[in-house]
């Protein structure tokens, strides 16, 4: 059901410090903790009696303790220590998972181990970059990850779903042209808006001067979708590579599927433009904040009403183009591991 | 399972006005709406991806536009626009309701349309008539409506469950004369309480001399019970027609299937004495009100009780006489029903 | 599934006052009430129509009366009135249960009615006992009671789990010399930590000079686990028998299977020191409150982590030993109980 083979995003690097730190992810209970430095990802299921060892277990050295009674794994998962015995048992071990800390964001992987390659890691190097600032969002979205994969490769909904925040005219929005390619293993989706009103979330960033050539650059592949944004001035060049004297945005919207019906939400938008400026940044942040929660409310619905109904079709239409060529994608993965095998951790 | 060719209260006039209205009805999500001033009702689940509509649609002018990529919908359930192309597809329509609006009530119909005819509503001319006065109670119940119709066809419940607000002697109750009759596709269930103390909610209403002379008369048919109860001084002659002096009310009680373990009340009950008197009407009100959250209180019990114990009898009394008959009454329909068919909506 | 033929706590005496309580104790749905200084246990189901007698059933002279259409019940189950009819059919009757009061707790069996014999009640003297003092906890736990049971028969978890409140040294608790004995139909685990330190828990109770001598004495039985723990000055003689001049508490554990995934707790520790003391028992009786609390989150968690496992094993430690005897005693109760028969009452 899962594609499991697959980089997801577990956590941000910085949730995850002295405590450990709960996640499900394609139906794992998994438990994040971070032991001199290192993250670790384990099964969050202590072998003894099934407690889960994200509820209150401590983290000592270069082990994590059981809360309930006190057994001891280090990362790989072995069992380190049994209280009151001297011996520990070759089957006293638990499940370990391929995590990797990068760009400020901790990749889990749940599938064979032995394709786990960091080298397939999505590089986000705007979490690190100095001209770039960003700000972390978490959510838990109850609705199957393809629900919020859709959403993100068609931004025609932003007129309707977010038209109080960043929407803008959704006959623009809507009758934008639009191109879909599906090359090196991702989707793109390219979006121009031009000649359009800017929307408030943009006036937030820049004073222009009327309407505004708008671009959407979308890039989608499993567990991650990204999205370049932006306006200048309508008429100044933006479509010809100028995108200077505007605003930038570079959205981080990592998509990790937790059950069959729920998924993770991390997000994030680095901007380049007024950097420093706490109370802008605030107001962007509350911004972002109140549109996902938008689109929480909207994909929770949809997915409620798809249960009622299932087997139930549905129509496509043009601006599902996108959306379809992900799905199709996700497809091909799933079937490609289906082939191969992943082995389950 | 459920009666579907039978119209049902959906919701209160009033309640649908600028914005959708979400009700499930026979299991059935359905969107209610108002373009126009007239009212429709459509399948609450978008063509496109399931959105429902009742979540954050917008009426404008004759459509109701999908919150999610604004599709829109007319009346009929038809697709009259799809953002981003010019041609709608003919499948692009989802399930339209009978629905009427009469006496400040909405009724809806999902059974077979070919049925589905208005002069078959029940007349509630009270709603409309200025010697009335009434004003509107809503409630979801976590029960089966065959719970709740027996609830309302056998009264001497009100000496137990409502002994704090309307109920009056109990023994006066359990004793009471009482006939049944089904005639005219409907039970009529018809209890006299002579000389018994006014109740807590009657003495409201009017300065009573003594005991009362108490009727209470019950007309049944699925969907909706109506009870014509009142008291005057005793001996005043009640019993031969005689019923002005005292206090009387004309309870209209829409019991609609929500699913198979719940359903809506939509109550009102108008009242002929002491009209305009604002302190009065609130406190009859809030006395009503308590004694159906009474009544919700002992279905809900009921109904999780019966749900542990499944396919475990029960014994009936004489009181059941009333219930007893208005379950045949369903059954019937629900036989004819089954052999003429109901086209699923 | 459930051991049926067992005395178990269905609730403390004082809390059956004039008010019936409902409780679920191995699947049944039963309504206990005092009628007359007499307790009694009847199904929490009229026969009439299923409504839960315990939700506002009134007691009146040697009867229950249903809150729905007032039917009575006696304490044998059998209906002794109907409301508005002379008769009562021979049918209408619920189910009774034995029960039992003694030393302020009721004793229920819902086992073979021919089988339950007070006399094998479990004594717990000391609630009557004026040298004695004791405060009652209540809990419903989201857990198997063999859970529960697994946790009160290893007490190795006190470091861990409770290491804020009666926890004390980890290593002294696990290295602790342990003996395991299964005689009398009773497991019994005694494990006794000298020269340790004292836990605050203790600290309220007496001023140690130092390190304790301390001692844990757990009987178990299906139903009930009892603990007698304590400690004295280190080399006092506490291991010799001596055990006046510091702590001494008699735990008693009411463990009672409510449905396959949930238990009661019923909770009392009786100390025989510092009698009268209104600030320290308050103090004493908050601590063993918390101590419970960190338990239920404990045992919710492992469970939860177990019923998204089903199947799969675990590894058995050193620590175990008491609570694979009290597993193994219960099995042979149930099996025994399968072989002669525990009639469904």
């Amino acid at each position: 059901m899962f594609l499991r083979n697959c980089w997801y995003v577990a956590a941000f690097a910085a949730e995850v410090a002295a405590q450990p730190v709960a996640r499900t992810v394609c139906g794992k209970a998994v438990v994040l903790f971070r032991t001199g430095g290192t993250v670790a990802a384990l099964e969050d299921r202590c072998i003894h009696r099934g407690m889960p060892l994200s509820q209150g277990g401590e983290v000592d050295g270069d082990i994590l303790r059981c809360p309930y009674h006190g057994l001891e794994f280090d990362r790989a998962g072995m069992c380190r220590k049994i209280p009151g015995q001297d011996y520990v048992p070759s089957g006293a071990r638990i499940a370990a998972f391929p995590l990797v800390e990068r760009n400020g964001l901790l990749w889990i992987w749940t599938g064979d181990p032995a394709r786990a390659d960091p080298a397939t890691i999505p590089e986000h190097h705007y979490h690190n970059d100095p001209r770039w600032e960003w700000r972390p969002v978490f959510l838990e979205i109850e609705c199957d990850w393809s629900l919020l994969n859709d959403n993100l490769l068609d931004l025609t909904h932003l007129g309707f779903v977010h038209k109080k925040t960043i929407g803008g005219d959704p006959a623009a929005h809507a009758g934008a042209e639009m191109k879909v390619e599906h090359r090196d293993g991702r989707v793109h989706v390219t979006r121009w808006l031009a000649n359009t009103e800017p929307p408030p979330f943009y006036r937030l960033g820049h004073a222009f001067k009327g309407k505004i050539d708008r671009w959407q650059e979308i890039e989608f592949r499993p567990g991650l979708v990204r999205i370049w944004t932006g306006g200048t001035d309508a008429g100044t060049g933006a479509y010809e590579g100028k995108r200077e004297g505007g605003v930038q945005f570079m959205g981080f919207h990592g998509v990790t599927p937790r059950t069959a019906h729920s998924c993770y939400y991390h997000f994030t938008q680095a901007r380049n433009f007024r950097l420093g400026e706490t109370e802008l940044d605030e107001r962007i942040h509350q911004a972002a904040f109140a549109t996902l929660l938008e689109d929480k409310a909207v994909l929770e619905g949809q997915q409620a009403r798809m249960l009622e109904n299932p087997g139930r079709g549905f129509i496509d239409i043009r601006a599902d183009a996108g959306g379809l060529q992900g799905r199709r994608l996700v497809e091909q993965c799933v079937a490609d591991e289906a082939r191969t095998g992943a082995a389950a951790a």
